[in-house]
């Protein structure tokens, strides 16, 4: 068990009331309870509390400067007790699956993350919009372009923020490349080539290896980082795509692909590559522009990640990414800053993955897209 | 001009009398003139003297221990007093394009390194072949397999030995990948990603952009590297390809492939990507494992090359590989040791660029391949 500090605990306590007070020293019998303040830090409840709420969200959120874990939302009660006494979550904040609604009375939680397989995304992230909360889905945001829209739409009816759980935004090696390929430092792009896989030979029986939960396989999870990586990596969405893909496991991927390529036209001349697996390892986005080049690699792992272009090595102090990305959409809420990942960027991308399985299914045809200017930030 | 000094010059000219002797300090005079040795040094004589020619193969002649520059090919006549000048060439080895064939009546030639454009292997690699030479065909091995086959037949014929300008057989990083794929120090390998690609801005009117000379762009020129290196870089020729093209600057590329990529399936499970391109900067082989990966970046320009592993970086000594892969194929002739890049591993290759530009004609469908263990070494 991780021990935390007494003052963070009670700071964390004091938020609701007037934790900006609290912070700066004052006693908290001393602050008048008159108007609600506004928050400096933004409650955050996870729902579902696999291995990357465990081992990611919840470390990152003890770092978390806007925004903090303040519930959780579990089918597990096990659950329930070892994070009660881990994060001193208080009982009421802790919500299971048919109670969860209920979150809607509670002031704590400002912010819904929602952490489950990609199949029971839509169904929460509406539920915590309609429960009046500002809701994070994680990526991919959903299993089709018609879910997208119907969490986009319940968002915006709700008048509560959504982001998607891409954490490589806010994170400074991708924010460095976006900003070479923004400026134009090497010139326009000409090729881009980004490969995000890993091997899985773990539990046969994981969410991610049943088409009914995940939606699909590599493509649905390190692709859709694949496909970002393209995309940040032009400044540009694609005009056209075509895909492959490669079966050699078939006992273990018995309903999920295994590896996928993919190529894609962008409207600015560019040549992109993609591939993601569950069966290789590779993780680097490389750009060819015309007066250089750069390189991540690794390039969507949760780091640290190593950078370089064709006049040398860059570096920046290593923090959690996740942490990174929760204060951003936090900020994005407390003081209008720019939300990094709308939702209509988690839409894009799953209209894209959407012609990358299509292309499949036509053996390899090109698949034109229109996207437009469709969730570039 | 560069000098060379008078003690290889005069062993030069010696070597086809008694060069051994020579090499020893014995005066020629006490060498008794009887039944001719076996050589230590074969005289090659190059076809063709571009700038491949001129930069690489006759610099690399100079520091080769089993070939040596002997005799030019031009028809350029300027060329010929500057070469001979140079490199103390004598009139009686320096030929022009239509008393080439003369060249079977000059002892002092062993081997004809075929380095003219594409479209003319064919011609000159036969005619070499019909004059008793040995013959080096530099790389893509000619326009089309029916080419390939020809040139094959007419050394069979001729009894003489044949190989591609292939230069990274005999380099010792790209021997190092193919020692990690035939002991499998990382396992078996799942994935194997090979880029090679430069960016071309020159002379529109340099025979590599056109069609009728080159019988193909970057496909023809690097991409031929591309699909070498998915190739040792599983130890293993592919069973299917599919394809894409890109064009962007049709202005440029008017008549040959501007940007390819390629997907192949190996039997082994391996998924490979290729990227070939005249308008990008790549240069790049990886290839992923069961229990480690390994990476050449730079993987197939001149060098030096740069190595590294899953468990770090190796290296070795920077050598010419022209001069490695001469000196490699002259061994072969005079010590019978193996054939690095016979005949058939130029055929393979185009076999298979013939699959990917039907690949490309066709949409991107799979075409499959039934290429055995050909060309594999």
């Amino acid at each position: 068990m991780k021990k935390i500090s007494r003052r963070k605990f009670n700071s964390r306590l004091g938020k609701g009331l007037g934790g900006a007070a609290l912070l700066a020293g004052m006693p908290l019998s001393h602050v008048t309870a008159c108007a609600p303040k506004q928050k400096d830090s933004l409650g955050i409840a996870l729902v579902g509390l696999g291995s990357y709420s465990t081992y990611q969200l919840a470390p990152s959120l003890q770092d978390t400067q806007y925004c903090h874990l303040a519930g959780i939302v579990t089918g597990t009660p096990s659950k329930e007790k070892e994070w009660a006494q881990k994060y001193g979550i208080p009982s009421s904040n802790i919500y299971n699956y048919e109670n969860f609604d209920s979150i809607a009375d509670n002031e704590a939680i400002d912010i819904v993350y929602v952490v489950l397989p990609n199949s029971m995304h839509v169904d929460f992230s509406i539920r915590a919009a309609q429960a009046g909360k500002h809701v994070i889905c994680e990526k991919p945001m959903a299993m089709n372009v018609e879910e997208c829209d119907a969490i986009i739409q319940a968002c915006e009816k709700a008048g509560v923020k959504l982001s998607v759980g891409y954490r490589l935004h806010s994170e400074p090696y991708t924010q460095e490349v976006k900003r070479l390929v923004r400026e134009k430092t090497f010139g326009d792009v000409h090729y881009v080539s980004a490969d995000a896989a890993y091997m899985s030979r773990g539990n046969p029986d994981q969410w991610r290896l049943d088409i009914k939960l995940s939606g699909g396989g590599a493509l649905m999870n390190m692709g859709v980082y694949s496909i970002q990586s393209v995309i940040y990596g032009t400044g540009e969405n694609p005009i056209s795509v075509q895909a492959q893909e490669f079966s050699t496991r078939p006992e273990y991927f018995k309903q999920t692909d295994e590896t996928i390529t993919a190529q894609f036209e962008f409207p600015g001349g560019a040549a992109g590559n993609i591939m993601t697996s569950h069966n290789a390892s590779a993780n680097r986005l490389y750009g060819s522009c015309d007066s250089g080049w750069y390189e991540l690699q690794p390039a969507n792992h949760y780091g640290p990640l190593h950078g370089r272009t064709s006049e040398g090595e860059f570096s920046f102090p290593h923090e959690r990414q996740q942490k990174l990305q929760m204060d951003d959409f936090a900020k994005h809420i407390l003081q209008g800053t720019k939300n990094l990942v709308p939702g209509e960027m988690g839409k894009r991308d799953m209209i894209i993955v959407e012609a990358v399985y299509k292309s499949i299914a036509e053996g390899g045809a090109k698949i034109k897209l229109d996207l437009g200017e469709m969730g570039l930030s």
